[in-house]
Order: structure tokens, then C-alpha cells, then sequence
């Protein structure tokens, strides 16, 4: 199975299972997530690129993934994602390179290089 | 073998080997572990709750592991760690999130759900 | 000006005008953070204590702060909180010390003592 | 003096300090924070903005003031500024509205509202 | 009152506070905190400088300065504290500037420069 | 295979992709990393362990790994590398723990044990 692969896998079975709890607080919180990246005076590609940024200085591998593929499915380019690694390694320090060399071979599975 | 039994079996075995070295210093911080969750002006579910949402917006997969087991021990219910994780993700952010993909599918091994 | 005047004036100027622009996404953001509080399973009491250690481990020192009047409001004792502290600086390490030093001076003053 | 100057002025006397000691290594990494934020495949505001989400989720106050100043200067609009204070908030969760509240109040001040 | 003065007259009372609560906890995480950085296989000085940088990358500038203070004490150099203020900014980051020009500052007035 | 060779191997690989790519920033931001662990006040075994404590109460396992291997070439032993354990999981706390667990096993086998 690709990386890509077993990633939405395993998000989409937990996702239906958090989100079959009761849990409206959860349901809400999954509900902003989705309308924060939609497009208003920053376009849907640029608030990827924001959301894959903080993701790689927090240091969240899942969260990155998912940046990578919704930033590349909104029309972001192996140059933009990479001046994106570059400031996040940067704000972030040395910490991040191993989260930035995941998250080049992630990237190279998504453009299928 | 379940995520029980490889948590426990890996905790269990490094322990040992960690408090077989020298360290008086990591021996009593271990010690002051143990100390710090039990029962005071605060039961021990609390404590256990309060040791689990810490570890969330700390993002310690293993550390979060650690406290469903014990605040389930404790007598935690599932409706009483969901409301903890809401706290969480809330206070921590979406970043949270994949942390708690994983804190539902241990939880309910540990429920046996 | 008392530290908790200091603290609510600024709080209420900067929320007025936070919630005066048009993001809906943080007037959500807030009423959610508001309703993730309200009593469930985990009384109000118990979920501001976990409030208070999710912010202490991330040292915020606002928040802290917060969550030290909310939980007060809500009937913890100073015992409460300061095993709430313990939790706090265990988990997360003597960085959390001096933020857990800031919290007991505002702590005395929500007291009065 | 306004926040604007307070904050200019602070950073100029200890960059001036910094620079002058031999240090080698820092003077190539603020060289180095220079040339990251030129324009490549993405613009200039574009980067400004990863830079200022980035410094909001990891809560440093004075990168979020700087980042502001930036990209105002590079064009980005109040509220292209607020959508990323969004991303941030979302993303980094409540712990990051303390630093929000005093993102909007520099941002005024920048933006002589 | 200068820096040093006001950094160590709220510690010491804080700390007289915090200690002459019932805490236990407490005070056997202080007293670890002071045997961890005692003489062993690594001396005194190298012991603090450790310490240094994990509170600058942690961002935590109360112990920076505190570890500054012990640093100069156990013997280290304005360039030995210099090296350590490039580790922190290279694993942690540009976010650690704000933090290091803070450092520089106290640095001066502990050197008397 | 072992630990010490499958980190190895993942990170030459992934390396040799990155610096393989257009960015200046990164390649400089590696030069700059293999420079700040030169011998100059500090010697090279000192920086490591800084380097490792930084790694530790950061919570990167790949970071981890890397300074003790640099570490033990440039000579630190086992009493030392604990003692950098110690303060990181003093400074950094309990949730320092699991990294350490990791760490004593890498240890382990970096010195034949």
C-alpha cells in the first residue's frame, strides 16, 4: 500500500468513528477545519500552504501529509512547497529536517516522481 | 500481539533497564511519577484526566496511551475521556487531532469496543 | 490596578474588538471554546482544572490565568489547584516553574489572601 | 512611544549588539532569514504571511509584531492578515487567542486604525 | 533596579511562597532540580549549559536568565555562552532570536559590559 | 537491520534528494548545521551534548539519535550521555520519558551493550 494510501485509509475509518460519537464539541471543531481553508480574501492554495507551514513547525507528520495533498490538489507546485519547507525550517530550526525529509518523500509520492 | 501488550511489554522492559542504571536522579523523578497521581484534595480519575489532557496538547502519543489506561483503572468512563480530548483539541488545536485518532482506537481497545 | 483588573480589561477590550471584525471563523472559534467548558459528564469544576494543566504544560500565562479565575468561579479549592500545579510542572518539567511562580501570586490574589 | 517604536528600537540596539560580537554562525542565520523571505515561486506577502502563521502557532510574540510589519509593508491587507490569524488559531487552538489579542492591537496600530 | 536584582527578588519570593505551601510535590521537584545540576560525570559548568539551552529552545526566558546567572557562576565564558546561544537558534530556530537578544541583554549586565 | 543502520540509511537517502533539489536555503541551512558543531570555545563532545539535550526536550527521536551517535565519536560515554538524559528529562518533564526510552535503547546498541 502507498503512503498516501494508508494515510486517508486509517484518517477516514477513525474520522467515521470519532465522528459516529457523540461528541458535538468534536463535530463542530471538524466542521471549522473545514471552512477555515476555504477561499476568501487569501485564496484556498495560499491558506494550504499556511496550514502546511504551521504543521511542519509543530512538527505533525499526519498534519503535513494532509497539507501536502490538499495544498497540490489546489494547484501548488514541488517549487512553492518547497520555499514552504524552507520557511518553516527555517522559523523552526534544525528540529524540523527530519519531518522535511518525510515530508519530501510524501511530496515525491504526490507528484509521482 | 494488541497495543495493550506492545505498550506495556516495551514500557516494561526499557523501565528496567533505565532503573537499572545509576541515576538516582531519573529513579526519583520516576518515583515523583508515581507520588504526583495519587489520591489527594484531587481523586485519583481526576488526576489521571488531568495527566491525559497534558499529554494531548503535549502530543505524547505513548504518554496519552499511559493515561487512558490508568484514568480507565481509575474509573474514567468513555464519556468522561471523549470530554477530555474535546478539552484538548480545543485548547491544543486541529494538531491534536491525529493524536486522537489514535487516543479513540486505544481507548477502545482498551473498552474493548 | 489589581492583576486581575489589569487582566479582564485588557481580555474584554481586545475580545470587543476581535469579535467587532468579520471572521466568522473565530466568533465560531470562541463560542465553541465556550460550550466546550459547559458541564457533561465531567462537571464545570473538573474541566476548567483541565484547562488550567493544558495551559500550564503550554505556558501560557494568560490563559493560566483564565483558567485559575474560571475554576475558582467554579468551586476548586486552593488545595485544587495547586495538585492541579503539581501535575503541571511534573509533566511538563521545571520550564513550567516559573509561569507555576506567576500563577501562584494570581492564584493568592483570586483568594485574597 | 507606540508599540511600533518600542519594538524597532529594542530590535535594532540588541541586533546591533549581536552583530558585533564574532559570532560567525548568527550573522550567516540572519543572512540566512534574510534571503528566505525574498521573492521565488511564491511572492513576497505569500512568504510574510507562512511566516507570520507560523510564528503565531508557536506563539512568539515579537515574530508575530515583525511579520505583521512585513507583510503590511509587502501588501497584505487587514484582511488577508486576519484569515491567517485564523489558520493560526485554528490550527494552534485556543492557547494561541492571548497572542491574537495582541496581533490585532499591533496590527491597528500598523494599519493607524 | 536592574535585571538581576528584579529576576532574583521575585524568585526568591515566589519560591518562599510556593515552598511554604504543603506541597510535597513541589518541593522534591525543586530539590531534584538542584541535585540534577550537581558535579558528576559531566561538571558543573557543562551541566548549566545544558540547562541553558534547553530553556532557550523551550523559549523560556526566566531560565535563561536563571541559567546564565549559574552558568558565570560555574566558570563559563562569554564565548562558551555564545556557542550556546548558536546551538539554540540553529535546533530551534529564528523563533529563539527574540529569546537570544533577551539573553544577550542580561548576558551584558551579568559580565558587567 | 539494525537501528543505528536503518537511520542511517533513510537519512543519507533522503538527504541526497533534498540537497539533489534547487534550494539554496536548505543547502545553507545544512552547511550552517555541520558548522555550529565545530570545536571553539566549546569543544565538539560539550556541543553534541547540547545538540542532544536540545533534541530531547524538543521531543525529536530522529534528532535524538543523530547526537548520540555524534556524541559518542566525539567521545562521551555512557555516565555522560545519562546525565544529559537527566536534565533533559528535569527541564523537559515526564513526557521527556517515552524519547528516553527510545534513547537508552539506541544507546545500547551505539555501545555494543
Amino acid at each position: 500500500m502507498s503512503q498516501i494510501e494508508a494515510f486517508n485509509t486509517y484518517r477516514s475509518r477513525m474520522n467515521d468513528r470519532i465522528l459516529g460519537s457523540d461528541s458535538k464539541i468534536i463535530k463542530r471543531m471538524y466542521n471549522l477545519d473545514t471552512n477555515t481553508y476555504k477561499a476568501g480574501a487569501l485564496d484556498v492554495k495560499t491558506k494550504e500552504l499556511l496550514g502546511l507551514v504551521a504543521s511542519m513547525v509543530l512538527r505533525c507528520d499526519d498534519c503535513i501529509k494532509y497539507h501536502i495533498l490538499s495544498a497540490h490538489e489546489a494547484g501548488a507546485s514541488e517549487a512553492e512547497l518547497i520555499e514552504t519547507f524552507e520557511v518553516a525550517s527555517l522559523v523552526g530550526g534544525t528540529i524540523v529536517i527530519p519531518h522535511m525529509r518525510r515530508a519530501f518523500e510524501f511530496m515525491d509520492e504526490v507528484l509521482e516522481k
